[in-house]
């Protein structure tokens, strides 16, 4: 059975909700969100190239990534990390370099729960400043972009599983 | 005529907004509140004694302050800075470190707006993962706090603005 990716965007919240398990143990899973070597291979959609030009995987610590469609459009993506607890929480915030306007924040908290037979389920949390930043979130492709990177990470993690 | 402090606190939302008006030049109020100096000066209660440990005022940046009471129990708030857009915007999270369970963040959001005979408008939104973490700040000793804050940065304003 494959695992499902759950995505709650409930009417008149500021908030998405995503929740996904995985077929790999917790450790692995978590460094998957934090080590720029693996984040490349899986975050974003199928035919887009995920550039990470800063990952600082430490509390206090900034990211930015870049995600580059087949024509050569670059989306940037940048926030601080408040909280790296490895690994078991990410807390962090999230801003998308495309918007009309600066300041359109969210805050994002990622849990990595240990599952039996040495699974994880990863509950991710992205809050937003107003309802409308969040069904403008929804109505992007974002939930294209979801399925594919948690499919991307389920092929990652079968390959780490095998070499190791 | 006083400037009153405006406090929205709705049933069911993750958000407290808070707005406020001073007399006083933008530049200033914003300096007010990302220099230490004048942080510990005005920022909680009245009877309470606050440190500046930590204060990096630039998008990226930490910072921690301690509060601490008459008996000296002290506590703790940190967080990281997103966005420093002097004078008109600072977008950081907020972790009371007095909580029982770490990792209960809020995002914070302050805009300072120009208004007519060198006045200024602070609107400031905090953001909670839960409606029960929103409701548990708001029921804390929270609005007396932010009263006597902001009445204390309305007197540290008149002496900055008789002192230039």
């Amino acid at each position: 059975m494959t695992n499902q990716s759950k995505i709650t965007i409930e009417p008149g919240k500021q908030e998405i909700l995503i929740s996904r398990e995985f077929d790999a143990p917790r450790e692995l899973v978590f460094k998957a969100f934090i080590d720029p070597e693996l984040v490349v291979k899986w975050l974003g959609p199928r035919e887009y190239t995920m550039t990470v030009e800063t990952l600082e995987p430490e509390s206090g610590g900034s990211w930015r990534f870049i995600n580059t469609d087949a024509t050569g459009n670059e989306f940037g993506f940048h926030g601080v990390f408040h909280e790296i607890s490895a690994p078991k929480r990410i807390i962090r915030t999230f801003e998308f370099e495309g918007l009309p306007e600066k300041g359109h924040v969210a805050l994002e908290t990622a849990k990595f729960e240990v599952l039996p037979g040495n699974r994880t389920k990863v509950s991710f949390q992205s809050l937003f400043q107003s309802v409308a930043d969040r069904d403008g979130m929804a109505a992007s492709d974002m939930e294209s972009g979801i399925y594919d990177s948690h499919e991307r990470l389920d092929e990652l993690l079968a390959k780490r599983a095998t070499s190791n």
